[in-house]
């Protein structure tokens, strides 16, 4: 039997508890431990290393892990470059879903010499969009080179525009879900839980006038308790109609219902095993050939797959 | 400007034609000829050449094309791999959509040593399933590594099913339509025409007891003319219900509904151009960064696409 690929998942945030998840059931895989900011509050193995509750080795510097393969970085896109010019350095592969589309050639551009100098590998904006989604829409638009793609998100939350609201004074909480209304618009639902004697008119005309909302239609319901609104799921519709060659009305369509983190952290798990059959260097996932990311016999695969 | 990759069309049936519609609408590529079996009855062009009504030049040795980068083989299944092997040994890289699923892995197999001898490129069994359907799966099966996909094609002619009706004595046309219903699942639509005097009863029996419908729900029905049914409208439902780490219920699908001929030549093309790209050796589709079927500046498509 091949050795496992030996991982750590830095940041145990919701992404991180779901690529422990996704490692743990991998066959060809091993999670060495957690990093975090800190080991406060945890309890002490009798090795003497500090363990979370279920009993992963938890520590605050990577190098206490021994020999790691890959870094999962599952920590927010903005700690992603820091992140990972660090582990690079040290020859240790990383992947990243870092999801701000207008940032991602940057990113890459920035990583790309650290990974080079060290025979390191970088896997970076590999979550379901950009991530999945970008395989989907480059394979459709190779096979209508001519034509519109549209993506529609959701339902489901969208963390930038809850943010935004709960920066609002007078917001307890807040969250904002998106609707695809089709064409790639998209409407915004927005629940808010507010501060004792805060005014509900006044907070749904801030929200409807800012950056976020501004372009979109926009509802605004006050309710007792956000969190009662909570659930991770999500979904896409990815639809492209075009030309091949000359021929027109070819029409694609992708389409997805999914637990959002969970499907984000097995991405990351999936970039992970394909980042050690790279060569040293930055990857999106478009730029990575799919079987990579799948374990077992390549032969069987495409048996199998193709 | 980069210089055009120089394809040859081997092959002008439905799919060389439509091929040729692809190279014209590539903006990287240009046709520098066709090669056929024979140029019995085409005109000579004023520089003494054979040509198409449409004017490309058409040869029976690639060699009298000059240089050529990629040979698309338009040609049956059946022919690829001699025709491959005898492109591969002159160093011209090929192109295929070798549709026999079960022999996929065995052409890869040979194919590759004198791909490697040679320094050339072979993209095999690239069309839409085998194909682009393919990296679809894969994809779907990287993203919920657990559970069962479904390829539901149609509605569309299938092939290899209306040549085994055609074979049969008494019928002079035949047509047999794959209809999706579900889970893999397929029924068959045959149309056929009848010689004179034919009892249809027995062509219906001799059909439904043919090992290529007789194990699936299949209505024969009598036409005067099975022509007027020909439409080369087809599709594919691809769905994947599965767990993503250990979360159930992650659900995906994809679906298509194309001209079936012209989306099989844009993908010929397409890896025509993923070809040049490669290192030498053997390739499915599902082997390529999907990136590499596109035309253009990297950088550029990863900001649009990724």
């Amino acid at each position: 039997m091949e050795k496992k690929i030996k991982v750590a998942i830095v940041g145990y945030g919701n992404i991180g508890q779901y690529a422990l998840d996704a490692v743990e059931a991998a066959p060809d895989m091993e999670c060495v431990g957690i990093v975090r900011r800190s080991v406060e509050g945890l309890q002490k193995s009798a090795e003497g290393y500090f363990v979370m509750p279920n009993g992963m080795k938890t520590v605050t510097n990577i190098n206490e892990l021994g020999k790691v393969d890959v870094a999962i970085l599952a920590t927010p896109s903005r700690k992603v470059e820091e992140n990972a010019k660090k582990y690079l350095a040290m020859g240790i592969n990383t992947v990243d879903s870092f999801d701000i589309h207008t940032q991602i050639v940057d990113l890459r551009r920035s990583l790309d010499a650290v990974a080079k100098a060290n025979g390191a590998v970088s896997v970076i904006s590999a979550g379901w969009d950009p991530g999945s989604d970008s395989i989907v829409r480059t394979l459709m638009q190779s096979l209508a080179p001519k034509g519109i793609t549209y993506t529609n998100f959701g339902p489901g939350r969208s963390m930038g525009h809850s943010v935004a609201v709960r920066a609002i004074e007078g917001v307890r909480d807040a969250l904002s879900m998106t609707i695809p209304v089709g064409t790639g618009i998209h409407r915004r639902m927005v629940y808010v839980e507010l501060e004792e004697g805060v005014d509900f008119k006044k907070i749904e005309a801030a929200i409807k006038s800012d950056p976020y909302f501004v372009n979109d239609e926009t509802h605004v319901q006050q309710v007792d308790c956000v969190d009662d609104l909570n659930d991770v799921g999500h979904g896409v519709n990815l639809v492209r109609k075009g030309v091949s060659g000359k021929t027109h009305n070819q029409i694609l369509e992708f389409d997805m219902k999914i637990n959002n983190p969970a499907l984000t952290a097995q991405v990351l798990v999936n970039v992970a095993r394909a980042s050690v059959r790279q060569q040293p260097g930055v990857y999106t996932m478009v730029e990575i050939p799919v079987i990579d990311m799948l374990p077992g016999d390549r032969e069987e695969l495409i048996r199998h797959l193709v």
